[in-house]
């Protein structure tokens, strides 16, 4: 059971297995973690289901992001131990000017207080860890991501954080663009619809990423 | 009915409505058309069942492609008789330095013939109108179309081709985060597998795109 | 007389003459006034020579600077006036992580104290002027520059500040590769290297931009 | 006596000195060749003076191409040796819709020849080494070279070719912002007019590059 499959149906897998989609790019020599947009913002006070935590920041995706913290936070600990590289990606602080097109699709997203973004204790940055603030869904978009992991020697990314279907997605996908081996720790992703969740899971499975649970990524580190 | 209405569920949409996702972007006051891989490499030879098709090109969509193409055809007519810049995205032919990830995902899509490269003839470009190859996912990326969107003095784009989770999505994102307003026809775009396309078409109608049957996009560019 | 007609020869001028390099862009419809690391790091707290300003900041150009900003003055008043927008790209302050090559090459440049990252008060932003922090010499390098220039639909660009032979020329080069019509004002960008300042405005001025005195940009502006 | 001597004053170097520019980034663990428009359209058919050259195609360089050509040659022979990567930055054939600002800037370049695309007999690729098709100054700007070099696991590039104060400044200076280890050998790389060719040479060996001998760059190499 992978968590699509009661959205996929077999027929459509079925495409994709006799094309031969959804080979494996493995985790690299020296990937680098890539935390993406764990904020309070996105992940409530507390955990408490999303139709309550949209009360506290209309962005918040409730339990699912609690979670997914929970894998983040043994990811974060390996990466750590082994001295890795550790990027926190983050929703800068909206000016006005940077309304655009998100202001028209996603109004919500510009009210936010300044407590919703500041990022989740139980995983927040220490001293040396890269912060990359963002103003696009994707890390590498008008960022200087892409130097960084040319100047840490990264091969590889392992990508956590939300959504799955706005910031880690489009994220991934550039980061497949630029060659570098991309993984996602499927419970270590979080979204605000369970149906997109699964879906972008099972796109990016197929065609930019190495999707996986994060227990198996951790084995694969601690082999390295 | 949305194309996604039996997938994504009634909850969900639910929570995207109540926090105030899918703001309308509009159409703008120049749009440019992208046509996004409508190649026989995507297409095949002529409409048929996508199992049948992939026998002829592995990254064939089947008659999904066809559909589409029928409302590309509008679209395009009257792009052109607008005089509104139109854009040939499409998939340069592969060269063994351009394996990397793209060969280890999706290593079909390295051996395809010279055949699968060629415009679909009943949409294929004339004279004036911009080409760009392009070597991953996005449009955008490495390549200079951000140069010819300055340069046309293009506010907008509207979004064509296929795959709807795979190029298309990822160029609609591109758009969005350069600001420019995005338009995807949902029946003007195609996948091999029905439900990325759906949930793809939710995600990019919630978050990046105005999503909407090429009938309506039609009527707006009629009123420019 | 030029700036350069010192040290390009009549002979060198001769060549790109014959060969009619040096055409015009023009201000364009809707300039965007871009002032360039204009802070206390590179103008020093008052003017004076640079064998002394490089005393308090390492990165100092000196009097260079001062006149400099005197013309940059009337520029963004300019602006400001026309509801045009103002734009401050300024080098953010470095983080251990960002010496990467800037590190070797321009060590001095990673040891700046924090006034000396403060704006030049006698040009410092207003409300709702784009703050752009940058960490490569152009300012389009991983910033959301680009997408700034679309939501505001900029068509072209006067560049200011500092340095003519860094910062300036690099983010010349993007603007005029991104298809924006450029302009530098030769007496609103400064350096620390007259000779380099210089050939780089010749440079400039033959493939990139519009070079000429504020006065002359002061007259087109009013023009539009 | 370094190639600005003549041009840059004792002062204007002691400023650098004093401040601590110019430091050496080295040449890197793997270390790809960058050969930039290297194409008749620069050298001419045969060497010549660049006043006669120019007659030919009016983009010709002359005899600093051939000079540089030889060096060229040398460096190439060494990186096939090693198998180091090799990577051919070239001008594609301009369109109608490529002038944008170009054709007004630098309008001689819009109609040149196809034999002028033609890569330079003595130094043409061979197969498997990467060609970078490109449509504006810097060979990082619009193209996939980025992703190449992830790829290829690339740490330091080593640029030729031409223009010293075009696209080998341009891609020089984008290659040090993405944290590439930059070198420039100072008699490969070759430009119409030799002040600007010695004025960037000082700009890139003071901030962006180490500029030396084609000759202490294969001692480098002989030494990996």
């Amino acid at each position: 059971m992978r968590p699509w499959s009661k959205i996929v149906s077999e027929d459509e897998e079925g495409i994709y297995k006799t094309i031969g989609f959804g080979g494996a790019s493995g985790l690299g020599r020296r990937p680098a973690l890539v935390i993406i947009d764990v904020q309070y913002r996105t992940a409530g006070e507390t955990p408490m289901p999303i139709s309550e935590a949209i009360k506290q920041f209309p962005s918040a995706c409730g339990q699912a992001a609690w979670d997914a913290i929970a894998q983040i936070k043994l990811l974060l600990a390996e990466f750590r131990r082994k001295k890795l590289p550790v990027i926190y990606a983050y929703v800068a602080k909206k000016e006005t000017y940077d309304a655009g097109r998100l202001g028209e699709k996603m109004p919500a997203l510009m009210g936010i207080s300044d407590r919703g973004y500041e990022f989740v204790k139980e995983i927040e940055p220490i001293a040396g860890e890269i912060l990359l603030p963002k103003r696009h869904p994707s890390a590498f978009f008008g960022t200087p991501l892409a130097s960084y992991l040319v100047d840490q020697r990264a091969d590889s990314l392992v990508m956590t954080g939300c959504t799955t279907s706005g910031c880690v997605r489009a994220s991934t996908v550039d980061g497949f663009a630029y060659n570098y081996r991309m993984t996602v720790p499927e419970d270590a992703v979080y979204d605000r619809i369970p149906t997109s969740h699964a879906v972008n899971l099972f796109d990016m499975a197929s065609k930019f990423a190495d999707v996986k649970p994060t227990k198996l990524v951790l084995e694969s580190l601690a082999a390295l």
